[in-house]
């Protein structure tokens, strides 16, 4: 439990590459929708039923299928509460979002970790083989991982869970609006399939906490009756809603984001600098013993990244934002580098 | 698990006297600093550790004695991840808030009822010999008790705490502003004692999900590290700090409820209707067969209460509001029992 650290303060005024953000803000239906609300309304608890089934309804879902939560952080902890017990073996690959670690040990759950190898994609085979031999009552996938970017065909994953139907199988598409595949149409199909979305990333949501869970019907029953009955905030749901609602600002800032994407990759071929490729907002590069100096020097010139050195030594994390911001990066990088 | 059942759709344009929120609204000073939100502070995750020092000083605490919580619903599933192990009994002393038997439940703790006399009083006696006989893990108080608005002297919660002090005692003081003793200051001498307060009850915070949960530094820095660690939203963040600093608005309210409370017991007594003194901001009174008939009654009149006839036969709550509220109330219900 102590390799997450929360952002420290004095991100303030900073371009805030280091957290997978949305980095220029919500939308400005969401601004309005939240400017809206009322004395009485604030006062008054939140009230689910009929916000399942709108955002149900906006990712194609039936609301039997759908569980609002407080981030994906609590889809994790929800899911090993309700089907997970002590001494249970629960796979995962790190390096990946440390909340999987965090949460299964809070449950006192037996962690397995299957290393990926050199290409730090999810080693499909090698969970394969470690459930074959001695099982698993859960594997955690985020697809695209975090903080790699790399992803794994959701074939692959659909296979996984065809084949070990006792196992639940959690996919964490925090990032999907920068990938484009989704298992989210399989809920209908598999009792031991979670899909989770978050709108923490794309929509620019982080402050008010909020995800969604997906999963059969039979699934998500289990998880509703030992949800906590007012885990998500009012606010959060109003801002949820309008931000899925408004699927323009979205698409134009993934699309600012995949440009991005090109630009720094281009940007670290032309440096030599390697990098690992990237399927969602944000890249991984190593710079080996010069991590830090890299790090700090962007702090300098006002810009935050991410030292991944403690689980991927050497390597510097960025995540990406308009192709302005990332041309602020680059200069900031070469200058750095020199 | 099946007792609880949170808000219905259908409350809204009703005088809310079913669930203790604020009937008024929240501040307006709440209000604004709401709506000063940026787009881009509403992309940014939480950062808590500021936050932390100013809502502990405003309740007069240490920032090590602080932790920050989604509601005192975390802060009750926190204290038992953190300290109480599936098996482990956890003493309550029912009918009381249903989360602590929610939480201990999925838990996996062994629950212990003491039930109270007839004056609906928390049995600090039979407790105690409960706890000499076999001891426990945790105690749940509410107090003032929800849903009786009896309170036990926090002198005599102290001795339980001083007795048994391998007991994590935990006090949730959700209506302390309307009864106005507290174990709050006691966190510093006693290791095993728990203190809750909420926003979500005189502040007219409920939507936003936030409160405080006050512990001696070594028992607050266990259940920091077990936290969530993004589970309260920044909005609730910015609304708790103004609210607790407008203490002129949360006074005013206090002081219209404390009138509208004497206003109906006062109306109770006339109609021969036998109530238990309320400590809090909400009173229970018995109605025998014709509860369901006062409800609803009420309901045809703009007007929700809660019957809690299932733990209670024939026993109706009824928030109170402001003196105005409060004599709607009254006519409704010499109306209703004509």
């Amino acid at each position: 439990m102590a390799a997450y650290s929360p952002p420290a303060s004095g991100r303030e005024g900073r371009l805030r590459l280091d957290f997978n953000e949305n980095t220029v803000g919500c939308s400005r239906r969401v601004l309005a929708a939240i400017r809206r609300l009322t004395r009485d309304r604030l006062a008054t608890y939140p009230e689910y039923e009929s916000w399942r089934g709108r955002l149900a309804a906006a990712f194609g879902r039936s609301t039997d299928e759908t569980v609002i939560t407080n981030g994906t952080d609590e889809a994790i902890q929800l899911a090993l509460n309700t089907f997970v017990n002590a001494g249970d073996r629960v796979i995962l690959s790190e390096p990946t979002f440390a909340m999987y670690r965090f949460y299964a040990s809070v449950a006192g759950t037996d962690l397995v970790n299957v290393r990926p190898g050199p290409d730090l994609v999810f080693p499909m085979e090698a969970v394969r083989q470690e459930m074959r031999l001695l099982g698993g009552r859960a594997v955690f996938i985020a697809n695209p991982n975090n903080p790699t970017a790399t992803a794994v065909d959701p074939d692959e994953i659909e296979r996984l869970v065809a084949e070990f139907t006792d196992t639940l199988v959690f996919v964490d598409e925090a990032y999907f609006e920068f990938y484009g595949r989704t298992l989210l149409p399989l809920v209908t199909r598999y009792q031991n399939l979670l899909v989770s979305r978050t709108f923490s990333k794309a929509y620019g949501l982080a402050a008010l906490r909020i995800g969604c869970l997906f999963a059969h019907p039979d699934t998500a029953r289990h998880m509703l009756k030992a949800q906590s009955p007012y885990s998500v905030n009012s606010v959060a749901l109003v801002a949820a809603l309008e931000a899925v609602c408004d699927q323009e600002y979205v698409n134009k800032y993934v699309a600012a984001v995949l440009r991005s994407r090109q630009m720094i990759e281009k940007e670290f071929r032309r440096l030599g600098v390697s990098y690992v490729p990237s399927s969602a907002n944000f890249v991984l590069a190593r710079f080996g013993d010069r991590a830090l100096a890299v790090r700090d020097g962007l702090r300098e010139r006002g810009i935050l990244a991410r030292d991944r050195s403690y689980e991927l030594p050497g390597c510097v994390r960025f995540t990406l934002g308009t192709p302005a911001q990332t041309r602020r990066l680059i200069r900031a990088l070469r200058e750095v580098l020199r």
